[in-house]
């Protein structure tokens, strides 16, 4: 379960636009490769300096660049050759960033929290991830290392494949195939934790243990996480969608908007599940009280069959010099009929209020 | 109750528009019947293989193409044959798409949820129905084969009998009648599970067992699958209404208002089921806690009335050897009338404490 | 408290517009009066037949055709008469339709419910009330017959008193002096529903039985209810207040605007009792858990007081041979005067809690 | 704590217009007086009768006529004589009106609730005031008689005085002066509240007892109550302060968006004292939940010791013959020895579950 | 905690306008300093009196008067030397304000809440900041006297420092620059708070005492006062942020949008926080419970166990002359094998319940 960074507040004080890496620091070195395509030709140049890609031409087909790791020298470098505003370097070196889409007329930027899947104890992780989509290339930044958990490893197969329509489309095309990854990635974390919540629906209704409430809180905190990351995911595409930037052509508008419905498929499970852990929520504690409940019955009918015979017992404990029924032959036999009936009277009581 | 299914997740990182059947799936082979009809002729083909399909003229009257069982071959070939986008073949086989209305210009497309109350175990079965409205055609994809359960039936014997109005009208009526017969089948679904809400409240009332907490939360969850179903089928009638599409005539509006008065009937009578449910789990959770109330007066009545006396026996139980007491002649039913006198008074104390 | 109904499924798969009363039937035979007048001139005839209605001429003044009682004959012929749409004939005739504003252009139709308070174990019933208002007439359907509870009754004995305006302003004044008085007599409603939530709350506070949890229930039942009908009437009244209507004049938006502050009131009272049996829940609750409290305090004060002498008592009841204070000549006396000294220090200390 | 009113059932069935006064009637007789002034003279008239207010000119500055208390006679006069449309007569008599602006051309009517904080045990008392702005005139309708609270007398002073800048300006800040009176009112009312929330929550801290949770339920209606009456009041002053009514001129609408200002932080506080009434319920709740747990603990403790204590005296206690132990020289202390260290142990497993 | 302050009561009856400083004055006298510059030029002068002010040119370069104490001498005489309405001076001598923006065409005037963590045991404190943006113009009021905590520090060190772009630009820019630093403050804030609820949160899962309840309410509390703070903030700069007012230029637009999403960020994280405080009431009030259960079992297991068996006792504790069982050789040993067996079974009964 990823926590709720606060780390912005380092940041206080400094002018808009100061490039500074907040987040959990992972790379000392950003990662640079290029993708040229177009229908007919491909190339790809792994491990670019940021001196290579100074001097690279983005020529008539689409130009991919892919930078894995996060280090200002590389934003910056990155962002001066594009001429991007600083405070879009800023946003994309502040890891714990607002999903957010800028039109700055020459580009779009736009900021994703991507979720992954992690085989550890977590169950899943985020990263951000920030595209900016160019009139004929796009760049993409993300925390990862390559050899790490990529979302866009499906996307690098498609283009390098050829067989996909990928080739033939343009920067806007990479763009929409880029977000689709992340939110289909959605899918995985949801369908990762659906599986955990109905494994912790089957155990609170066999077996109620108050470990299970913190993980019903955990899985809640975990909607809370993903709710506000795909809450501005909706947002940004249904704006991209309205078709009102100069980047993304006529025909990639119907590709947007089944991302869009995507999105909302995602939104709508959290919600479905937010009920769900309610529900649980609800369950656990009804759980909890009928075992109280039982453990209370249990009490009640040993107490009150044996409190009221321990009484008779006691009475004929007494040390009365003068107590007649002690000197009868039946006395015992008597009271131990006595105490039977009551027994028995008690035991029928019960049964007739349903308690047994 | 069916599931909420997360199989989505199965398809991510394939290019869009791969025809993949996401879905419990059912069908080898789709069965497509054809009907056409005006106003004077109707004839009906059953059973037409695919390559018969595609010499299929659409002629002046309406063509209805009911696809039932999804086959990636069915669909692919049906979506060539009609110019359907890529994608929206992929929605109609991946029956977990969320429903919604796409207007493509030449077609519209419309994909829904059809709920059927069932005989077995399972109190309704969801289904993905998909109409595709051309200028003169529909085409409706259901996931159900021939014999089973069918949302169209009633739709079918209009057009077989003639007598009604459907065959006087465009394709546009069919569409208005198709959608209308799944909102209609809404209400069988809602009446069936008002019945068990209702059976459910009685039996709360009368007698609170921790099974009815399971059955409360099951049908809690059905109304969230059912709001789920039903919302967006307001929406997209709510858009056709609007009369934006060329394939709609304004005569059926008005018909199609009628649908948007049914649905928003159906998502009502879905609040309030919610309403009545969590109703009913205060109710559940207030007797339990009354019972348990019960209980505990009962232990404290017993309890507090024979403890005294025990302790009163138990010190005449006592064995020194200058207890006068023990030796007065009328001690022991002296000691008979105080313990007497006490339960007495505690009695008349429970009873104005009105525990009794 | 009138049921949710949910007989609407038994038209599942019938053609739109097929006139069936769906509803308790109340009715064998419609009752139709008809009403002409205007400033100076008024004739009323009762009991009109559908053949002596087919012959009606509406005159310059208005006409108010008032039927009683709704059968599928009288629905029809009228709606031939005054080319009526058959889907309204439908939802005139299906009496759980949702209140609801149609405007044909040539007449308008609304529906409401009328809710009207009884004598009887019931609190209210609620009747379906349907009017189409014409250049110069109006048609009102009622589900009650004639001398059983009308909620036009009022407007009624303005007409033919001929003192009130109503005389001299036209249809669509008379439409909303109908709709009016529907309103009004939710205030009924609500004052009788609203004597009884102020009975069960002075109950609560003063000796809180599971009973009074059902009423409540049933009480936030009733409201449900109300807030079903009438939130529609408050939008189709702003939707008559913004005088779109060619049957509406000027003069008489000023008295719908009236018409539209009642039914927010109504919905805000409403609101507010929803709040108040809210807090009346926890109120109770809270009661229960009081008396509870109370309980296990004098199981809890009798038990620790007496458990701990009852222990000495059993010591000194033990039969050692060599128990040298049983040989004290003041052993009895000091035993005695050690319990009661722990009992006041058991006293004290409940004291000091404040447990007593 | 004033009491939602639902007298307007007295009215069902009689036509609109009819001037019936519903509320507490607290006058016999209209006290009416004027006032009229401009930058340099000043004249006012106290205890004036309906026929010299037919005889009053209103000259060139502006003229205040202020009706306290409500009396049809009155109201139909004043009515008359500035020709004020029925239905808004109507409303003023009716004191159980929702706060609501109506602009009828000639002149704007304006009703709010005012509330007044009492010396005596309500806390405060609501009051309908009425304000008719026409070209030059205020009139201003109060249920209060003069020498009783009066929400208007801060305004009247500043009129008097002559010092204010309200002399210089015209009817429309007269009537803004009298708006913002009455929402100033608001915040009286609001501090005395919160301080009564303030005790109540310390009381809550200190020691839970039931009466807090009938106060805290008291306090609960009095927001719903402040609530209904200034959410209006926030609209009303919006619709007044977009400037489309003839009357208000320009400079006013400054002043306006201060009042709208004021209002919007009488609803934030209410909502903020609702939430913090919520707050404080679980706290009382989890309060008493705590005293019970502490009871029980109580009782748990003084059980487990000595039931087993008892338990070893019974056995010492009984009667066999045969019984080696009672005769060992040593068996009665060592009894109590075995019995301290039972009584040892149990409080050492107590003090480590952190019971003690 | 900062307290909801009531104060403005005070004010009730005034004319509007009146400068009377309504909060815990803090301030005998104004400090103000001018500070003056462009890209070249930079000057400042402290501690200018309210006469020399009144001399001052505002140059060609920028100006940023700042006002470090608030009297309603300084106030009232800045503002008649820049002719701001005495509404606004009201509002920013009134510490209660709500946050606001106003244009008044010549200037805008912006109130905020600036939030500041204090070393004390308040967590924080809040001041009202009052920014008036003219033509080339900054003025900025704040509570707080120089040396006490200063929220706009860091801006004036940016200032002086002359590095940053902000003595290149505009007014407009400086701004920018003190609502940016009022918002950075809220981060800082947020990270205090949300390390004391993760704190909070870790006690309560290891040992939840009540004393954290009363925690967990006072940070919900916090919270509400910080929604209440933020909430106009984001409105007010989105209404900046639509462009409308002419002293903002275009350039400058792209800041406010960046404080924008900042301002949401706060909202949102203050949304996540309520909501995990929420889900913290939930797990305190079961590990209560769950404690309570612990309690209750312990008692039932031990009184369960230990009843029948003192009841045995007690039964040969009796006095009868004629108890056979008594005389029995081998009746001791055999009455204590059967207690021991009965506690074994007692034991297994429980472990399989899962008691023990």
């Amino acid at each position: 379960m990823p926590k709720f960074k606060r780390t912005r507040a380092s940041k206080v004080g400094l002018p808009p636009g100061t490039l500074v890496h907040i987040g959990d620091t992972r790379a000392d070195k950003a990662h640079i490769s290029v993708l040229q395509y177009n229908d007919d030709t491909f190339t790809e140049t792994k491990d670019v300096s940021l001196n290579e890609l100074a001097q690279l031409e983005t020529q008539s087909g689409v130009t991919w660049i892919s930078v894995q790791g996060l280090t200002s020298a590389a934003v910056e470098s990155i962002g001066q050759q594009f001429s991007v505003h600083p405070l879009v370097l800023e946003d994309i070196l502040n890891t714990n960033q607002r999903p957010k889409l800028e039109d700055y007329g020459d580009y779009l930027c736009i900021i994703l929290k991507s979720l992954e899947v992690t085989a550890g104890a977590a169950d899943y992780e985020a990263e951000q991830v920030s595209l900016i989509l160019g009139p004929n290339y796009v760049i993409s930044f993300s925390e990862n290392l390559p050899g790490d958990r990529d979302v866009f490893a499906g996307v690098y197969t498609r283009v390098i494949s050829g067989k996909s329509k990928i080739r033939k489309l343009g920067a806007d095309y990479l763009l929409y195939a880029l977000i689709d990854s992340v939110v289909d990635h959605y899918f995985l974390v949801l369908e990762h934790l659906g599986e955990k919540i109905e494994m912790v629906e089957d155990q609170i209704v066999v077996q109620p243990r108050p470990e299970l409430l913190h993980e019903l809180h955990a899985l809640k905190h975990d909607m809370l996480f993903m709710r506000k990351s795909v809450w501005p995911v909706r947002e940004l595409v249904n704006a991209l969608d309205r078709g009102e930037s100069a980047h993304i052509q006529e025909s990639t508008l119907i590709y947007l908007r089944d991302v869009y419905d995507h999105a909302i498929q995602v939104i709508e499970t959290v919600e479905i599940y937010r009920d769900m852990l309610s529900g649980m929520m609800d369950i656990y504690l009804s759980s909890i009280s009928n075992k109280m409940s039982e453990v209370m019955k249990m009490l009640t009918i040993i107490s009150t069959i044996f409190i009221p015979l321990t009484f008779i017992a006691g009475v004929y404990g007494m040390n009365f010099e003068n107590l007649p029924e002690l000197k009868w032959e039946y006395g015992y036999p008597l009271v131990l009929s006595v105490m039977l009936g009551i027994s028995l009277f008690m035991l029928r009581y019960f049964r007739q209020k349903q308690w047994l």
